[in-house]
């Protein structure tokens, strides 16, 4: 129930109390200083006007006189009114108040805006974002919802060695002392970045020093940062089709016109490339298609780097999830191909430490070194100092390397779990590559629906999306390749087990519908 | 001494092991393999082509035929070569290789690419930035040679209490357990987004709900995310002159024309906003203005507020370090008077913890909040969940406001102490205003040469910059104000001593010089 003083006249503002729910708990006298405040800065109390007296708002706001006087004590003390023997209190003019000098710690405004509409007008709606702005809060929407369809966690963080991370953060904060705790390099610790070249170096086949590497929170932010330096609006982008969405998003909300490449057994289409007239930039993931899990040739590597020298395009290359590598030996990255200075690598940690980390780092041209440091300094400040710190100790002591290890026989189990249930379908599906990575693809037959599958199969504790959700180009009259990606990093054994065998029955159906349309029926 | 092989007829290749120095410790027998890889990866060693016999390359090369053959062995095993007795080692076509399957781990790349210029062309210098972002890493380039002259650290990050901060860290990711490891709400931790809320109801006067609330990275961060949502480039963007040059810079960067907008005792002139017609944002630091000290005025918050309302323009509030209040009672934020929605506010725990921390916040009207929180999801993703989560009890257990309390008892008798050996040099200076903060300004006659004041006082001990620098528009014939910004948050109290010790007679004679110009000689 609201309490208030009485209308006086029609012009005069009501003082009341906000409402019991609103009122988080303020002693009554701040809630009352707070509203006669507000009254006074709004202006429906001007200066000069004066104040019900104690003795009236007592009666009409049921108060104690004490409380009145409390409220009204503070509002002189803070000078927005005075009080005169005789005069009653009256408004003061706060035009010139050096300064607003609430009472805050005794009497907060209300925690929701414009709840009360006697005290302020409804908010005007806030002018629309830039026409920048609407494309990217657009693009980050959908991926928002895409999310919500789409894979759920594919990595498995209870393996990770938490005391041993801990150990290893509490110590970098100790032992580096004070320079842990100040804003570091925005291109990265130099510890890191040298840990991060020798490991790419190694690993991976890239060709960099310590000063190309650039420490980010996530591909995302180095893919942003790629748009924002070296693309124009309007510039066009290749993406492979079918893609790694996120990749098309942050292209788009930069600006860039974006075409898909498509992709078949070899890998994307670089063959093609010279069909893409103009394009400025391509964005590859070589070593594991997303989402298709195939490995781009060595001729098609050699196809791409040709035209990006030819063209003076760029090419950006996703190294997503390599480090999980089951069968035969690592495919080298791209970039180590490279000798025109045509790539920009990426590689994360969040998927092969913990999504949480935030790190991930980008290796670029020496040339561009200077300039994406800039941006980062700018637009951001850099990744923290000794969450860096600790996780070059980690890589420096072999529990980078151990952890890796492990995780591979792990994920390794959990994918072998899996393509045996799925083999066991027979042709209902024909199973993609599965040598690496923390997903595969089980194609289905053109026009099964793989949106309602993949909905139906939600259930059973896969990790499940449909294949066509990453086909962002549909031509009319072509059909779109059906299939289910099936994420396997974060379910045990046995929920891959269970999943599948629940989900099975659901394709069989139009295994046998596909069957009939094509063989005539047996006797 | 480069070892190689002899050069046989002008085409054939030069197969050659490293530079000493560039061998990053490999064995011979990987660089010979690394070597000749290249060469067939290149082309320079074609599909047929011969490699001279083991024997040859080892007198060649001053290497033991083991060495050779572990090279060879390796070579043909991955495919880029095939031998035959009689035929010799002939170049296998590679381009159909499915994958490059280098052995890495035992023979990684040269670190720096290109150095051996018989081995590959110079690379081609990479494709100019895009003008956007030419723009984003000028105004990166310039803000890093800005800190390079300007104010070193000002926080001090001894006080810190690191233990108690390990503990809480350690804490979150054991107990939030898997979530804490994965990636967490772009917005922001839900319960550190109702702490930040809490936080600045109570302390700042701000009007917020946790939903309101975006976590970012720091005050960068949210400066930068405000301009590519909510201006196009071209926009007009009002700063205050003398300003904050990081945040001019991110305005700049991207593509919005800055202005300045003149700051008097009373703070910024926004009693003059109509004199710039079409601007669309005006960055303010009402509580206390960077870097004059001062606080904008009740009627001048006013007057920002009643334009922004009218011209649907916004205002970005950088309440970038208020908690350290020395002298009154706190100045609310100018976020709470706004009744239409058109306030942005920034905070950061930056400042007030440890820099490296990289954790602040942005508070946006209800109507922007899920756009902010789009941006975040798309360009980076997000800050860490258990360094939010460790905020989030370090704050809620009362170790934030008592860190707070203590730092602000400890900056203040640094403040005493510098204020004291300011005011003795009598008028050769004016001190600005202390009551806040962790820097202030001493004034100087015009035409005094604070650039060479500052860079003379460098080497004292304290942080120094000249007032001048940050006086962005500099208009002809118009003095620019003289003056020196001191920070005394990282020296101790004896520091202070003795650098304004060794400063103070840098200071005096131009005092003397002023006083000769305006007044007669004394007798």
């Amino acid at each position: 129930m609201r309490r208030s003083t009485r209308r006086r006249g029609s012009g005069a503002p009501t003082i009341a109390l906000p409402l019991a729910s609103e009122r988080e708990e303020l002693p009554l006298y701040a809630q009352l200083y707070q509203n006669i405040r507000e009254h006074i800065l709004s202006g429906s109390l001007a200066a000069g006007a004066t104040i019900p007296s104690a003795r009236t708002m007592a009666a009409d706001l049921r108060l104690s006189r004490n409380t009145i006087e409390a409220a009204l004590g503070l509002l002189v003390e803070d000078g927005f009114v005075t009080r005169r023997v005789g005069a009653g209190t009256v408004v003061a003019d706060v035009r010139d108040l050096a300064s607003l000098a609430p009472r805050w710690r005794r009497a907060p405004a209300p925690a929701t805006p414009a709840r009360d509409p006697l005290l302020t007008e409804p908010a005007a709606p806030p002018a629309p974002l830039s026409a920048r702005g609407a494309r990217l809060a657009a693009a980050g929407l959908a991926e928002r919802d895409a999310d919500h369809r789409g894979l759920p966690t594919t990595v498995d963080v209870t393996k990770f060695p938490l005391g041993e991370w801990n150990r290893l953060l509490a110590r970098a904060s100790r032992e580096r002392g004070l320079r842990a705790l100040q804003s570091g390099d925005p291109q990265g610790d130099r510890a890191l970045r040298r840990a991060v070249a020798e490991h790419v170096r190694l690993a991976r086949g890239v060709r960099c020093t310590a000063d190309q590497v650039l420490i980010v929170n996530s591909t995302q932010q180095a893919l942003d940062l790629t748009s924002r330096l070296l693309l124009a609006a309007g510039d066009l982008v290749l993406v492979e089709e079918p893609g790694y969405p996120s990749a098309r998003a942050v292209f788009t909300a930069g600006g860039a016109t974006v075409s898909g490449l498509p992709v078949d057994r070899h890998g994307a289409r670089t063959d093609r490339l010279e069909e893409f007239p103009g394009t400025r930039m391509l964005y590859l993931t070589p070593s594991h298609q997303f989402p298709l899990g195939v490995t781009l040739t060595l001729r098609r590597r050699m196809a791409a780097l040709a035209w990006a020298r030819a063209h003076g395009a760029w090419i950006v290359e996703d190294d997503y999830d390599s480090e999980f590598r089951y069968d035969g030996r690592p495919i080298a990255a791209l970039q180590g191909l490279d000798r025109h200075g045509r790539v920009l690598y990426i590689g994360t940690f969040n998927k092969v430490l913990f999504p949480g980390l935030r790190l991930a780092y980008l290796i670029v041209p020496e040339a561009l070194a200077d300039s994406y440091t800039s941006a980062r300094r700018l637009t951001d400040g850099g990744s923290p100092p000794n969450v860096q710190t600790a996780l070059a100790a980690f890589i420096r002591s072999g529990h980078f390397a151990a952890h890796l290890r492990r995780m591979r026989l792990h994920y390794r189990t959990r994918r072998d779990a899996l393509v045996r249930r799925l083999t066991a379908l027979g042709d209902a599906i024909r199973l993609g590559a599965s040598d690496t990575g923390l997903h595969l693809v089980a194609h289905l037959a053109d026009g099964v629906d793989d949106e309602r599958l993949a909905a139906a199969g939600a259930g059973f504790g896969l990790g499940i999306a449909p294949l066509s959700n990453y086909f962002a180009e549909h031509r009319a009259g072509e059909p779109v390749p059906r299939g289910l990606l099936l994420t396997f990093g974060a379910s045990s054994i046995a929920e891959i087990g269970a999943g599948a065998a629940a989900f099975s029955p659901l394709l069989r159906p139009p295994r046998a519908a596909a069957r009939r349309a094509t063989r005539a029926p047996s006797p």
